[in-house]
């Protein structure tokens, strides 16, 4: 909403852009604070700003995307990441008729020096988007190369140590989660 | 762990396998029923179709998935919808040069006639794997077909009548909940 250029913006119009009421806005927001005055509005960039604190998402995390298949390509151009704290700085493949390929803003680089120049960078976040059968090796990979945050694409649980955290996107469990509900 | 071809399985392997205790999953299960003999594990292919039963996940959902650029190829590879219920049965888009393009099993098809060939086939869930911009009227194409379950990959909210079901993969999302608790 930000891009919008508007300066305020009411619990009225975030309710209905979230889909909530705007007495559950109100009340949501009054838990950390006072952000508008009744009847002004909201200031929308002093909003951003105190929900960014709140959440713990003030600063850009940089992020490195490992695999550059079909995955990794729409990985690499999907628009939501910058604009809500992350922002990919290397993309990495092992196949080397991929490697030295445009990719969104990156050229994509071998996989064969990755520990080390993640690890100088000092980049704490990596997206798996590596087959299935790979993404165990790649994710001791990362760990070794001293990232703390993985989210995976692959279809696999993956085994890390007790001190990294890790997500995995499953559409498959999106899915089921509405169809349990479909007659 | 069907695929893996082994009959028995017991509460630690399962633990070992999803990260959580033995006697968890024991504790889990017995929720539901009686699903193995102390000291004799469980008989796999009868348990997972007693999950799919509690789950409501026993039978195979047809879906259908529009945009064939990066990520619908991606959507349209991935391995892990069919074992869990969801074949996908249509690729469509409304770019000329990608339709009749393979993609997966499948060859792309035009969104033109897509809301009546979904009603014909009374197929009621979807992915959307469109651009931000064309996601609403996409998902009203989609909701006038009949659909009432939309995965959508686009990062932007969508409107949809209240009696669709409607999930985001939300990439952004899953970085902040590892984030939030990287010092």
């Amino acid at each position: 909403m930000g891009a919008e250029e508007k300066e305020v913006t009411s619990s009225q119009e975030l309710g209905a852009y979230l889909g909530i009421s705007s007495a559950q806005i109100r009340k949501d927001l009054s838990q950390f604070g006072e952000f508008g005055k009744q009847g002004t509005g909201y200031n929308i960039n002093f909003l951003i700003k105190q929900l960014r604190k709140i959440l713990h998402v003030e600063k850009v995390w940089d992020v490195v995307l490992i695999g550059a298949g079909y995955l990794g390509h729409a990985v690499a151009n999907y628009a939501g990441f910058f604009e809500r704290g992350f922002r990919i700085v290397s993309v990495y493949d092992d196949d080397a008729s991929k490697i030295g390929q445009a990719i969104g803003d990156f050229r994509v680089e071998s996989t064969e020096n990755m520990v080390d120049q993640i690890r100088a960078k000092g980049v704490q976040v990596a997206m798996l988007a590596v087959p299935a059968n790979q993404a165990q090796n790649v994710a001791e990979m990362l760990v070794d190369a001293g990232v703390k945050a993985i989210l995976s694409y692959a279809p696999t649980s993956l085994k890390v140590p007790e001190d990294i955290r890790i997500q995995y996107i499953d559409p498959v469990l999106h899915l089921q989660r509405m169809t349990y509900y479909v007659p």
